[in-house]
């Protein structure tokens, strides 16, 4: 089976726009990347820039601030650089310990700036600089979200090292939330923000309906993320942290059934999505609106963006260097392959759907705040 | 040396009051832990209500709700409880995959109700009972910063087993921001706004002089029950993760001098929290300057709590069962035992004095944002 060969059309009415300053954007992120001398090894260098992050980046605000978008494209390849290097289990297993090692060094590293917490180093030193340049860009609430993004992203990721030191496949339900944190939607979510200048009121924020649109977003792009990735990490290379390796592991069937399966677990997500924001839209002020708009570029965005980024189109563990040309040959629907409406039977997720003033469950759930 | 004989006076110019309700909600808040069927152990029973988790509670907010205190007082009982059962260090070591587990699990719980992701046993159904009870009392900010409160102290505790896990015991700089997230001192600074039915806007209470005062004061709890729950641990028995451990370790110095060092560095943490406060409490609006009282409270409650509290008066290790005449004898000092004003020479929270305009750095530090 070849690289993306397996990949079923993904159900996305939403449109990826792409910021026109994207080019520039990545030769500004790559310039700095060079800078920081983080990598020594140019085959090693080649794969960070193969994460088009920059591309990533500019998918998630079309219309936002360039020096913001850059920042956001200088934070992404650190972050891939630091997921192969440090916390991905493919090459050899992390163990719980060392990441929550590094995850606390590195929150303080971003919480104090000058804290030193990674020690003295290329990588340490590019963190502190994204730090000093982005406190300089958000004002203290934005750069707050960040934080707590960065935090709850590093559970996540604590959490899947943890599973696979202990050789622990997690069952759906528990499998979710834990995507949804290593996902780091949060993270990108405060990015939305930041990179369009706008600060959604934190009683908007965090009220149930929008707090499920944001856990859906992320949900769903961990879903697209394990199938799209799923050939880079090698089949069965997730040791399990994946939404195929989980239904193969509990339902005791085969990868194409689980394709499909996951495939309707996340299109019936995507509707959820799409009903609840347009719900959520239609009272929302300017920045909601806005940041309710990101959410959608952030799933189509990330569609788009894997078709053609090397790191996935071309793998590293089949290629010995980047593909520029590779292509995941990404298709589109416009319907769900699975169209119903209520409520998936997954216990840590299933509340998304009592936001929805439109059904019964709905109106009782939300009556609660 | 006996239980608390070896304690220095403690440097807190801040007086602690009580709740005046107290009583009755100690009697409800035993009646509820005993609703929930956590203790079949009578003896179990016994020492968890020997935390007098409700004091503790009722000292935070002397003049708070009193039915938003019981559920702070629940909650501590909870996660004393909790503390005991899965996350302390003292009877056997927790590996940090399994701490980690725990945390994920706990934190959806609270952010999802009707997860049962801990699943069904009478520990996961007081904790749901717990969050149904919060939500139904508290604002979406309040009760999120309590989620992410949550969260902070668990990536703390998951440090310290992650640390003893590797034989790690940390120097200074590295343990006292690890020592202020496991404290859990963002946990129980939410619960000052919410005791206190107040909001503080989240421009106030993200900005850097307002998020330092409340790391600092975090730091002085963490460290004053690193003293007063020495005994406790028995020496040693937090392999490594207190003050006096750190400082005897990386100091190479006797337990008398790193007492000494110990109480100096506090000490110089108090004075730069008080002259801090004072700072931000001149220009802040009134939810602020409750929640500024609310942090001295902390500290000054912490210690007259400990003081009788028969968890650290007549520990477990050394008692059958709790001895409710048992005392530590904690005495007071007006002033420091290290008078000094200059910043700590720790760079994970050198940052701290950066706030004060008093002095020349600050000017440089504030200004950047």
């Amino acid at each position: 089976m070849g690289t993306g060969l397996f990949l079923p059309p993904f159900y996305c009415p939403i449109e990826s726009a792409i910021h026109p300053a994207a080019e520039r954007i990545e030769r500004e992120a790559v310039a700095w990347l060079d800078a920081t001398g983080i990598f020594t090894d140019a085959a090693d260098r080649a794969w960070n820039i193969a994460t088009h992050a920059a591309e990533f980046s500019c998918r998630l605000a079309p219309e936002g601030d360039e020096e913001r978008l850059l920042l956001f494209a200088m934070w992404n390849h650190w972050m891939f650089g630091l997921d192969d290097a440090r916390l991905d289990n493919s090459s050899r297993p992390v163990r719980a310990a060392e990441t929550v090692d590094l995850s606390l060094r590195m929150i303080r590293c971003i919480e104090a700036p000058g804290s030193t917490m990674l020690g003295a180093n290329p990588v340490a030193d590019a963190l502190a600089d994204l730090v000093v340049r982005t406190r300089a860009l958000t004002t203290p609430v934005q750069f707050q979200r960040l934080a707590e993004g960065a935090r709850d992203f590093l559970l996540g990721v604590a959490w899947q090292n943890a599973n696979i030191e202990r050789g622990v496949v997690p069952p759906l339900a528990d499998f979710v939330p834990g995507r949804i944190a290593d996902v780091g939607g949060r993270f990108d979510a405060a990015f939305i923000e930041i990179a369009n200048d706008i600060e959604v009121p934190a009683e908007q924020l965090y009220a149930d309906p929008v707090r499920a649109v944001t856990e859906a977003a992320g949900f769903i792009v961990g879903c697209d993320n394990d199938l799209l990735s799923y050939a880079k990490e090698d089949r069965g290379g997730g040791a399990g942290q994946n939404i195929l390796d989980v239904l193969m592991h509990h339902h005791r069937c085969s990868f194409a059934a689980a394709l499909e399966q996951a495939t309707a677990v996340r299109d019936r997500a995507m509707t959820l999505f799409l009903r609840l924001r347009e719900q959520v839209a239609r009272e929302a002020g300017p920045d909601l609106r806005r940041y309710l708009e990101g959410l959608g570029h952030f799933i189509a965005g990330n569609i788009q963006w894997s078709d053609t980024a090397p790191r996935y189109a071309s793998p590293r563990n089949r290629h010995l260097l980047p593909d520029p040309l590779a292509r995941l040959n990404v298709s589109l629907r416009d319907t769900p392959s699975d169209p119903r409406t209520e409520p998936l039977p997954i216990p840590t997720v299933a509340w998304w759907w009592t936001q929805l003033r439109t059904t019964a469950s709905a109106t009782a759930g939300s009556a609660a705040w």
